[in-house]
């Protein structure tokens, strides 16, 4: 294994089911279950190759999971320095620099550093809430940051990725049930047209808390198609069998 | 009982969950699953008051079953002569007719009958499916018109909706997953907010067909809550616990 030096507050968690190691730390940014969906969600294009842009990437987990599905070239777009290191150490970390790399900008200058039309796919774990000056922020800058729309929101988020993809590449998000039908109206706004979504509940009998969309560039509206529902917990508190596949594989 | 003579083709179905009787026909109309829900899904105002509007009312089977759970006036807006006709008959069955009435009309002529923001509800199951050249449609016309958007659109209905609507009144509606960007967009567009969306599977595992949107005259965008999702079909073929609920009361 690479050696890679870890800061104080850092540890290393492994993703069982896929065999990467990501620096985490709470402190700063830890990777949720959030990130580990999406990546599940997310398919691979055709041939497993092309461009893929991870925009708030945070600590790269998405891309880093998401390395294991495609063979192409990965980017971290990362905002705050203190996460973009981490990213690009458990890049070193899996042995994966030949083809991923960290961006440390705004996402807002992506299209600086990335040539337009030239993505095939865009994942994207925006920060969930809105900046609005009555909604409760944590005190902690690198976690308000990366939970509320404090130096982006998601109509530069949705910009961004249409102008990153070329045609007929697909933006795979997670959001917020409770901010649905701003995702849908954002994404629309800017040619991505939702074409599969699924929602996942914490239990059977429970409001969803969470939204996995995939939209495809320049695609028609209609024709969504509601994936199954994901539970992520059994009435005993238990991993269903089917998160349980995804996050030790078994 | 009212005497209420029937066609050759007509038949009295009872929903056993509720006491009410609805003129069928499968030659013209029958009500499905689609509308037992949507009536189900819809919540009585406060009061139990207030003008329910029923657009695109086929047979009537949703204001019929909603008349169950409102106390005030409902009206059921049909184009179609022969259907109207039914609704008008099954509401005498029903001994209902000093609360509800049938309007044959043309849905996007309801506001000369019916006074703008003078609605607390509106019930709504449109017709599905677009009115492309292309579509596959039923040559039974009162069929074809009932399932495809031959003689109203969403944009139409939607905007019916909002106008016949007072400040925070709520429409309801049944609709299909496929067009859920399309259903959303047409709200928003005519000042309606939806707030409640729940997906109907037919089996556990298997995609949406079904979706039930509840939306809020003059509301914010945000805080959209999607309920867990109903699944009609057990394992075995049979009807889930929720839905016999819904259908036999049990």
């Amino acid at each position: 294994m690479t050696n890679v030096q870890l800061q104080s507050d850092e540890r290393i968690d492994q993703l069982f089911s896929q065999d990467i190691q990501i620096i985490q730390s709470a402190s700063v940014f830890a990777f949720s279950l959030d990130a580990v969906l999406l990546a599940h969600f997310a398919k691979a294009p055709k041939g497993g190759r092309g461009l893929t842009v991870d925009l708030c990437a945070g600590n790269g987990a998405i891309g880093l999971f998401y390395s294991q599905k495609s063979l192409g070239p990965i980017t971290e777009v990362e905002l705050q320095p203190r996460l973009a290191d981490m990213a690009s150490r458990s890049i070193l970390l899996n042995g994966l620099e030949d083809r991923m790399n960290v961006l440390n900008i705004d996402l807002a200058d992506t299209l600086d550093f990335i040539e337009g039309g030239s993505a095939e796919t865009v994942l994207c774990n925006p920060p969930y809430f809105l900046n609005s000056e009555s909604s409760q922020k944590n005190p902690n800058e690198h976690l308000a940051i990366a939970r509320h729309e404090i130096t982006t929101n998601l109509d530069t988020v949705c910009q961004t990725a249409s102008r990153l993809l070329k045609m007929n590449g697909k933006l795979f998000m997670v959001h917020r049930p409770d901010r649905l039908v701003d995702v849908l109206s954002a994404m629309q706004a800017v040619r991505l047209a939702p074409k599969r979504i699924q929602f996942v509940h914490p239990k059977a009998g429970k409001e969803a808390n969470m939204v996995l969309i995939e939209a495809i560039k320049d695609g028609k509206s209609g024709g969504v198609r509601v994936l199954e529902p994901q539970v992520v917990y059994d009435d005993n508190g238990q991993y269903t069998p089917m998160i349980h596949q995804v996050l030790y594989g078994e």
